[in-house]
């Protein structure tokens, strides 16, 4: 039976180009799946893939469409937030028996549908990755996914424990607002591109102090890439970080994640996977 | 009677030169002022001014010792929340009789003070403002009002409300920690520097989501400056970012605010005026 992926872009803008690559990629390894790019995804105001209003459309109605069984974010960016609390009460029955796909900024509409309990939220590689360097490998790994091989999964997975996993700054904007799923016994995975170290500590100051009430598992640390270099080094690695903040806010620090911007970023279904 | 104003480093640190010219200046212009710059000033330690215990220690003597008036943080940067909770409990009596001044990263160190109900927290410019152009009508400003001098009040304070101030990101990063003060009923008072237009619509919708909640008056907006260009334009004003945030959160917003990382920001002294 044919798996039918719907592609909405809730951030910013995609190519024609690079979605008909995406497209002969899917139609030649995947024959299973039926990938649909939304008009929406070529749409362009500013920064945005089009005002809120035509983002906010196309994602209900890739969502409430009872003939598709995903609905995969393009690409990140920035913008989700602008429409993820207005698009909640427009989702319909057919919304909640789908997959949502992504990761970057896109984890605000992950982190709001799972907050609602609205179909399956799953941090996974978009079709923007196909502009990486060997970005295939990611992007094939989100199309099996689909077509029900869990070979992509993060491997910490194994575990057993129920996870997430988030770009660092924008868990760190849902934290103290009506956003935020509730994490108890989660696993909280993060990762984060292009912020100065000074950043990052910041960020992560916020969210472990902002999670250490909130009863989670403990937090582990995707890759922190593309750091660009500051006028003088911070002194510490992204790791030390982590056990600092995690021991001042007696977070459980658990390890690696294997998540990133890169084309090794795993698959994480939100929840028990 | 001299007024003895202790000036510490909870971030970066400073030079000797630029200590002395402020030294020169408040001995020329202010005899009713003894400034003493801590030692701790000039230490360095990768991004900070020297290690947290450090200046931890320094803060907590300024703050505990009945000599001073006042304490003055001589620069931002990034680093006094990694010892804003330590240095809580460890404040005594002559703390609680001192003025804090200070902005930009040295606002959670102000935010936390002004949560514990310990002295009086001031938005203020800093020594380090004597580096911008024309900076020593920034500074002066700052001493004036060590003096008992007025004027260099932010003008929508006349109103009578109780208020804060903040760089954005800095309130960004305390809005859900413990760090954070109650602001019912204050006026919420942001200025930015050196963040791309989508980072600042991405903290206000943060900030406000945050803060929907939390019964303040409402927001005024400060100068957000230093915008680096990205590779699209936003397409929308800062000032538009807002309104639409306070629209979608029920806060109101009240205007503009006379602050910023600049020579014309102003003083707001945290709570009544």
């Amino acid at each position: 039976m044919t798996r039918r992926i719907a592609i909405c872009a809730p951030s910013t803008p995609f190519t024609r180009e690079d979605a008909a690559r995406v497209m002969a990629l899917a139609h030649a390894e995947f024959p299973g799946l039926d990938l649909v790019f939304h008009d929406q995804c070529f749409a362009s105001e500013g920064h945005f893939a089009g005002p809120d209003e035509v983002r906010l459309e196309a994602f209900v109605a890739c969502a409430n469409d009872p003939a598709f069984d995903a609905v995969w974010f393009v690409r990140g960016g920035y913008g989700a937030n602008r429409i993820a609390m207005d698009a909640l009460p427009l989702l319909e029955a057919p919304a909640y028996d789908k997959q949502y796909l992504g990761y970057s900024d896109g984890g605000t509409l992950l982190a709001s549908l799972f907050r609602a309990g609205i179909g399956q939220s799953v941090h996974a590689p978009m079709p923007v990755d196909l502009r990486r360097e060997g970005g295939e490998v990611a992007v094939r790994r989100t199309l099996s996914w689909l077509q029900g091989d869990p070979a992509g999964l993060e491997p910490s997975l194994a575990d057993g424990q129920p996870a997430v996993a988030f770009n660092l700054m924008t868990l760190a904007m849902l934290c103290g607002t009506p956003l935020l799923p509730d994490l108890r016994n989660h696993v909280v995975m993060v990762e984060e591109v292009a912020e100065y170290h000074y950043a990052v500590d910041r960020l992560l100051f916020h969210v472990t102090n902002c999670l250490a009430l909130a009863g989670i598992a403990g937090l582990r640390l995707g890759r922190v890439s593309q750091v660009p270099e500051n006028d003088r080094p911070f002194g510490w690695a992204v790791e030390e970080m982590v056990h600092h903040w995690c021991a001042k806010t007696g977070i459980a620090y658990l390890g690696a994640a294997d998540i990133g911007h890169d084309v090794d970023n795993k698959i994480v279904p939100f929840g028990l996977a």
